[in-house]
């Protein structure tokens, strides 16, 4: 493509050349000739001059512009990701309409139009599928499982039966919805099953990364709300609720019950206990150990969690222990010559 | 069903209306109308009158009956947990026996009576399936491996060759049982592989999680005892051996040739070192990192782990650190001043 | 096979008796009957009369020679090593060449000589698979990847589109290799996704365990050397760099962007956090969080990880808080009693 039919693409003006050709897409830092690149906002844009790209989005114009060609768009970063749209759709092109006759569809699954079904896949029986949905090669959907229109399922991803997924989800590789819950009561020196006989419900708009499992409630439902997106092998228990754009980052966990809020932020490895609440708006630093409730808004860090600000307080110290243990142990000498003084 | 047929079943005595219907299971705060609910004991009984269920399961009599319905049992719990598996079986039916024409079964394999063999599975040369095996489409039993009766493997769980899994098992989507044990040898800075030829043996009743590794020994046997019940994302490396009835919480891992033995406990997002033993009846708490071996019916938790009591102390101070190094401070400042003082 | 066969194959000298049968290997403490040990140096020499192995393999010889055979070899554990591959090639022999009539290979795949592709398995457009390579039941390489020469895929990994691994690889399991990096605009509220049309390259001789994802670059290139070695359960976020040699324990993380050196050790369940660097040779202990870049060398451990011997000397305070809060107690007290005597 030109810059002058990405800048057509965008509503935006060209700077420089606008037949400059544009074969990839990157980082200012990274990007090499052939490639587009953006510039977030004004205080950016002197980095312009380090780039080696051939074209830049940019937020206004610069005079004079030390590379090829730029388009001048207001919000240079949303800009972007709607290019790296047109790039990723013309890399990975969704599979083909139809069933694969390599695919096993059960007799009363119900398919939408335009429906993609890869060789290898399972579809169980009064299985709903949506229109555009995709199932890769290797997935499985459970005996009556409903998909919505226009999500993707990558290949060997599990979802059990009776599971309902929202629309335009992306769910990843691996990944494993719907199995049971991790329940048990203890029974003469042995552990018997409770049958876990919930199900999972996961809204529109959610990606969920790869290798990542979401078990089955107890019974009643584990629910995912819009626009929730989960990074790749996390854990997310029986009966657990996510409220709509929570985020959870790689690795982390939340035991069973938990109730998490709205806009949630989850970092990396963070571990949330059961049957507690998590309130809209909250952050969960990486690596946190969450044993109770956290306030909306609050944002909490370390093991057990506590509020951010008084935990950096607690870390400083921390790192200065053998000092601090020093400065006690030559308070005691100095206080046992005082007193020792004192007596004489 | 009816509130009488289910009582027939479970041997309990009728309270209120036995033609009230049953279409669902749930917790007494979670019910409402059509469900089942229980009270785990006398002293919750007061709690009937705020659940919406239509009947519940109860250890004694109660008069007046806030709810349609009740049945009188000696031990709610696991009554209803005995109910739970009828409405189990009833939304999740075993799939029919048989091997689906899309399955492939090696020439040389054994399968037993009722065996179900879904699209997409592999079962290799010399694999035996015991009576009333079930695996899910797109599960691999790798040559020569034994699975016994009644055990249950969901979609697209690995079993590498030569692994043994016993009786009435559960193995969840995305397992992989027999991998290769993570072993290399440096030599002229790279690393050789050590070539893991030993095996797993998984003994009866053992549920294993969605996404769990359990990998071969690199000679000898890599051992999960009867009954043990591990959770989703969980690590068991090579030459583990696991006690009976041991229950290993999400995301937990256990490092090489450590023994565990019988009846642990072990939380979520524990990390227990190689090379060590945990003795029977022991527990590890959540997040904990166990450096030493562990005495049996000890409770640690912690990193490096450390008997409980002692570490919720260590805890205490710990969150109150920026204080203590206050304090000292301040002792330093009165003690110097004294010092001055006396010199004066 | 006997003692004088494995000794020929290795050019080591026997001792004892040449026609002893060798049905196994193990552990020198391990072993029993029929099998084959090894001593790794002259230091272990003495342990040789403890074991109940037919035979081992010593550094040099023993007189007298106090079990039934012995082969002398300048290096034993890389000859026990050489011995270890070939009873693993016995016992999990490489599935026979040839595309299975359930794998499905798109028109336009390219494939080598003597590769194997299970029943299950698909290969999309384009992609490439070299010499010698093995697709195991169930595994997704997808449109235009190319699998280097003898490369063995395990069954039901995953191998998204566009990705490149090199020759000798061993993946296992439930691998994703590909899947899109984790990457979204905050917009509105809702986060929007960043499309991730970056891909993945895995160097030669690369190990990766069951159930690990490494994804792919937003743009540009997430990147294993050669020679890298991975356990299960890993997560190597988008555009992560990983250098030759390099090697990381289970359940571990790498966020996003961050560059790792050459023969890097990282640890069991360490987190290392995005856009960092850790040098050449570092060692990153197990449960470890890395929050800043770590030096070529350097040691570090705990959260936030530091240098490791400072982190001990924090480790040993920490453990004696409640000591040392009573000791500061203690000091206020008689600090007090002094100031008062003083005033008096």
């Amino acid at each position: 493509m030109t810059v002058g039919e990405i800048a057509r693409l965008l509503g935006g003006a060209v700077q420089g050349d606008p037949a400059t050709a544009i074969t990839g897409v990157n980082g200012l830092n990274e990007a090499g000739p052939g490639d587009l690149c953006f510039v977030r906002n004004d205080q950016f844009l002197p980095m312009l001059s380090e780039t080696k790209a051939s074209a830049a989005l940019i937020p206004k114009p610069v005079d004079p512009l030390p590379l090829p060609a730029a388009i001048v768009v207001a919000e240079p970063e949303q800009a972007f990701v709607r290019v790296l749209h047109m790039f990723a759709a013309e890399r990975s092109p969704r599979p083909a309409a139809g069933v694969h006759e390599r695919a096993w569809v059960a007799p009363g699954a119900v398919l939408g139009a335009n429906v993609s079904v890869g060789p290898g896949a399972f579809v169980g029986e009064g299985a709903v599928l949506g229109d555009g949905v995709v199932l890769y090669p290797g997935v499985y959907i459970g005996r009556g499982s409903e998909i919505g229109p226009d999500t993707v399922v990558y290949p060997n991803a599990v979802i059990r039966e009776g599971v309902r997924v929202g629309a335009r989800c992306v769910l990843h590789a691996g990944v494993c919805v719907g199995s049971d819950g991790f329940g048990f009561v203890p029974m003469g020196g042995a552990w018997v099953k409770i049958p876990q006989v919930g199900t999972v419900e996961v809204g529109d708009d959610v990606e969920i990364g790869s290798n990542t499992a979401i078990d089955r409630a107890t019974f009643g439902v584990t629910k995912l709300g819009n626009g929730v997106k989960i990074d790749n092998l996390v854990q997310i228990g029986h009966n657990v609720q996510i409220g709509a754009h929570s985020v959870i980052a790689g690795m982390a966990g939340v035991a069973g019950s938990t109730v998490i809020g709205t806009q949630v932020r989850i970092g990396a490895s963070a571990g949330i206990n059961g049957h507690i609440t998590i309130g809209d708006g909250a952050s969960i630093a990486a690596r946190s150990g969450v044993t109770r409730s956290v306030a909306p808004g609050q944002v909490v860090s370390g093991f057990p969690a506590m509020d951010h600000a008084q935990q950096r307080r607690v870390m400083v110290v921390q790192a200065q222990l053998p000092e601090l243990a020093k400065r006690v142990r030559q308070l005691e000498a100095r206080l046992a010559a005082l007193e020792d003084n004192k007596e004489l």
